[in-house]
C-alpha cells in the first residue's frame, strides 16, 4: 500500500483509508454491509431530496438506487462505514475530508453530479439543508493581519509552477467573463479585465490601487491597455515574486508597484480603487474596515469596483471549503456587503451577477486540472488532487445551482455627481459626462 | 386675507400664518426679532455645516450670512418665531408645514438650494442629521391592505387633470432614463419603459404580471412593443379608469387587464414580474410577502424586476414627506431589499442606480409644474402649491445630494439557469441563450 504523505491541505488520513482505492480493494477490508447501513444510506438519500444520484456501499451494490435509471446522472460510493457516518455527521467536513482521503468515489461528471444533488436539496426544502446533522460547525478561521497572511499563504503559495499547470497563461485566478460561448478561457479572461477596466471608466493618466493582486494579470493589464499608474497589494510572497518579475519582462514595472502588503494598509489618493477575488478572504468582521480603507484611498469623481464570490442569503461558508482550501474565507450576501458601504455611504451604482461566468470557469479549469492530475500527484500527493478537484468541480456545481453568486459591485462616493449616467462606457455606446 | 380652505394634503394651517405671504405684511404683523431669534438661526446655520445660504428672519435681514459673498444660493426666509422654532424642533415636518403655510420663503433655485443644504450637512457630518432636534419622530403609516388604499388614494386620485398639467404625455409618474442629455422627458420615459422591458427580455406572447401600474403607460408599452399580455394591479382608482379608458382607445383591451387590486391579490404565473415605483409604498414591513407574491407568479425561465426609490443606508423615511405626500412610504436601503429576495433566494442579476435620472426628471416636472402653478392654485390652493413644489424640489435635491437613490433590481429564481449571460439584450449586443 502506498505510503501516505502529510500535503499542504492538512487533509486527515484515517487508519484503514487508502489514497488510492482499486475497485475492490477497499470492499475487501471495509466490515461487512449491513441492514443498519443500507438504512443509513437511504436516509442520507432521502434527506438530500432522493437525487437521481446512486448512492453505493462498499460491497460495491447500489444501497440507494434512483427510481428512473435513465435520469440517473452518477453514483457516490462510500468505501467504508466510517466514510459513511463522517458524511452524514458532517456532510461538508467530514464528506469532504473523507472524498480527499479516497474513501468515497464519485462516478460520473462531477459537477453534474454535485449540480443535481444540489438542486434536490433545495427542492425539498430547508430540512435537507442542515450543515451539520450532529456535530457542530468548525469554528472558522479569522483574518487578524497575521492570520490572513497565513491563510493566503496556505492556498496562493502553493507553487506557482502549480497554477501555471491549468491556469490561462496570464493566470488569472478569478471568474471569467464569457462575451460569448465560443470564447476560450483565455479570451474569457482577457474579456473580463476589460469589463473591469470600463465599469471603473480608467483613462491614461490615472492612478489606481487593486487591493489583492494575485499574480498581476489586473495590474499589468490596466497599465498596457488604459495607460494608468497602480499600486497592487497582495501578502502572497510567490504571486508578488512572480508579478514583480513578469512586470519587469513585460517593460511595466514603472507604471505598475506591486508591494508585498496588507489591503489594510493601502495609503494614498487614487482615481480608481479595484478589488477582485480578494474579498471572499477578507471576512465578514472586517468589511467596516475595507469600507474606510476605500473612503480614505478613492478620490472624488473616481469609481471602485468590488468582483466577489457571494451569496443569495447569508449563510456560514462551506466547512470543508473554510477548513481545507480557503481558511478564513467567507462568501458574503448582498445584505453582508453593504457593511462596506453603508457607513460612509457610497453610493451603489452598478452590480453584476456572473455565477454562470464562474461555473464555465471552473469547468474548465477542472478540464486543465484534470488533464495534468498525474504531474500534480508527483508535485503533491493523490489525496491533494481528490481535495482541489472536489474543490473544482464542487464549486462549478454550486455556480450552476445558485448556491453561491458572483458580484460585481461598482461605487462611487456620496458627494460625486460625476458618476456615469448610463452604462455606455461599459458597453460601447456615447456617455458623456453631465455636469449636474 | 385670502380665506385658507383645507385641502387634501392636511397641512395644518396656524393662525396668523398667511397663505400668501407679501415681502413685508409678515414681518409688520410678526413678533420683533431678539437677539435669541438671531442667535437661534445661526445656530441651526452651524448645525446643517453653514452652508452658502442666507438665513434672513421676519425683519427681512440676514441673521445668519455665509462668509463667500460670491458663492451663496439662495435665501431662507423666516416669516415669523414659530416657523423657525418649529423648523429647529423638528427639521423635516415642521419645516415642511411652515413652508406650506406661507411662513418660510426660499429665494433661489429650489433644487440648488436644497441640495446645497444637503452637501453642507453630510460634509458637517453625522452629527448635521438628526432628524429631530427636540421632538420625536411622527409615527410611520402602516399598509394594511387597507391602509394602503387610503394612503394611495391620498396621493394618487388627487385627479388625473391635475397630473396631466405637469407630467408627459403618456403620464408616466415614475423616474426617466435619460439616454443623452439632450433627450426631453417624453424620450426619457419612453426610453425608461424600453429599458425595463429589455431587462426582463420581453417576447411576443409572454403573459406579464405588473405590481402597481399608475395609469398604465409601462403596461400598454409592453403590450403594444413587445406583443406581451399584461395584467396590471393598482389601488387608485382614478389611475385605473383612466388606463381602462387609454388601453380601450388605442385598442389595447385584449392585450392589458387593468386590476383594482392589492398586489398582494396577484394570482397565476407569468413569464415576467415587473414593478416601477410601486415598492416605495410597500413598507418594510410587506417585503417578505412581496416576495411571496413573486415567487408564486414568476415562472422559472422569467425574469422580475423591482423599480424604486431607495437609500445607501437604512434610516427612517422624511417625515414630512411620509406624513404629507406620500403616507405609508419608505425608501428602502439595499439591506432592507433584500427581506424580498432572500427568502426564496432569488438570485440578484443585476443592480442598476439611475439616481441622477431622477433628479433630472423631478426638475422638470418642477419647471412643469411651476408654469401651471396659477391653475393648480386654482384647483387646490397656495398651500398645495408650495407644498408640492417642496415635495418635488426637495425631491430633485435629495437625489442630486445622493441622500437618496434609485435602484433597478433584476432577479430570476435561483433554480433557473436560462439567465442572460450578459447584458446584451439591455445594450443590443448579441446574447444567445446558454444550455447550462
Amino acid at each position: 500500500m502506498k505510503q501516505q504523505r502529510a500535503h499542504p491541505l492538512g487533509v486527515p488520513t484515517m487508519p484503514g483509508s487508502q489514497a488510492a482505492p482499486t475497485d475492490d480493494g477497499g470492499a475487501a477490508r471495509a466490515a461487512r454491509v449491513t441492514g443498519a447501513d443500507r438504512l443509513l444510506v437511504n436516509r442520507l438519500a432521502k434527506a438530500v431530496g432522493s437525487p437521481p444520484v446512486a448512492f453505493a456501499l462498499w460491497d460495491g451494490v447500489d444501497a440507494y438506487a434512483p427510481g428512473d435509471e435513465a435520469t440517473v446522472v452518477g453514483r457516490l460510493t462510500f468505501r467504508d462505514r466510517a466514510a459513511l457516518i463522517s458524511s452524514i455527521a458532517s456532510p461538508e467536513l467530514g464528506f469532504g475530508d473523507a472524498y480527499s482521503a479516497g474513501r468515497i468515489d464519485i462516478d460520473g461528471d462531477m459537477p453534474r453530479v454535485f449540480f443535481t444533488i444540489y438542486r434536490s436539496m433545495a427542492e425539498a426544502g430547508p430540512g435537507a439543508r442542515k450543515r451539520s446533522l450532529f456535530g457542530r460547525l468548525p469554528k472558522p478561521q479569522v483574518n487578524t493581519r497575521a492570520g490572513s497572511r497565513k491563510h493566503i499563504h496556505h492556498h496562493y503559495d502553493l507553487g506557482n509552477e502549480f497554477y501555471r499547470l491549468w491556469l490561462d497563461e496570464k493566470m488569472v485566478y478569478t471568474c471569467a467573463y464569457y462575451p460569448n460561448r465560443e470564447a476560450s478561457l483565455e479570451e474569457a479572461q482577457i474579456a473580463k479585465m476589460h469589463h473591469v477596466c470600463r465599469k471603473v471608466r480608467l483613462k491614461a493618466g490615472m492612478r489606481v490601487v487593486e487591493a489583492g493582486c494575485g499574480w498581476g494579470s489586473l495590474a499589468m493589464h490596466m497599465a498596457e491597455h488604459y495607460g494608468v499608474q497602480v499600486k497592487a497589494f497582495n501578502i502572497s510572497h510567490q504571486q508578488i515574486d512572480y508579478a514583480r518579475e513578469q512586470a519587469k519582462a513585460r517593460g511595466l514595472a514603472d507604471s505598475v508597484e506591486f508591494i508585498e502588503d496588507d489591503y489594510r494598509n493601502v495609503s494614498g489618493k487614487f482615481d480608481a480603487f479595484v478589488s477582485v477575488g480578494m474579498l471572499e478572504h477578507v471576512g465578514k468582521d472586517n468589511y467596516k474596515t475595507l469600507g474606510d480603507v476605500v473612503y480614505r484611498s478613492l478620490k472624488r469623481g473616481g469609481l471602485g469596483i468590488i468582483h466577489s464570490v457571494g451569496r443569495s442569503r447569508t449563510a456560514p461558508p462551506n466547512a470543508w471549503l473554510e477548513q481545507r482550501i480557503f481558511p478564513g474565507s467567507y462568501p458574503p450576501s448582498l445584505r453582508d456587503m453593504m457593511d462596506i458601504f453603508e457607513t460612509h455611504e457610497f453610493s451603489i451604482l452598478d452590480i453584476e451577477n456572473l455565477r454562470l461566468h464562474y461555473a464555465e470557469t471552473l469547468m474548465e479549469w477542472l478540464r486543465r486540472f484534470d488533464g495534468h492530475a498525474d504531474e500534480i500527484t508527483r508535485m503533491y500527493d493523490e489525496s491533494f488532487v481528490r481535495a482541489w478537484r472536489l474543490y473544482l468541480g464542487g464549486c462549478a456545481a454550486a455556480f450552476l445551482a445558485s448556491t453561491i453568486q458572483l458580484f460585481q459591485v461598482v461605487f462611487a462616493h456620496p458627494d460625486d455627481n460625476r458618476i456615469p449616467m448610463t452604462r455606455g462606457h461599459v458597453y460601447g455606446t456615447d456617455s458623456p459626462d453631465w455636469d449636474l
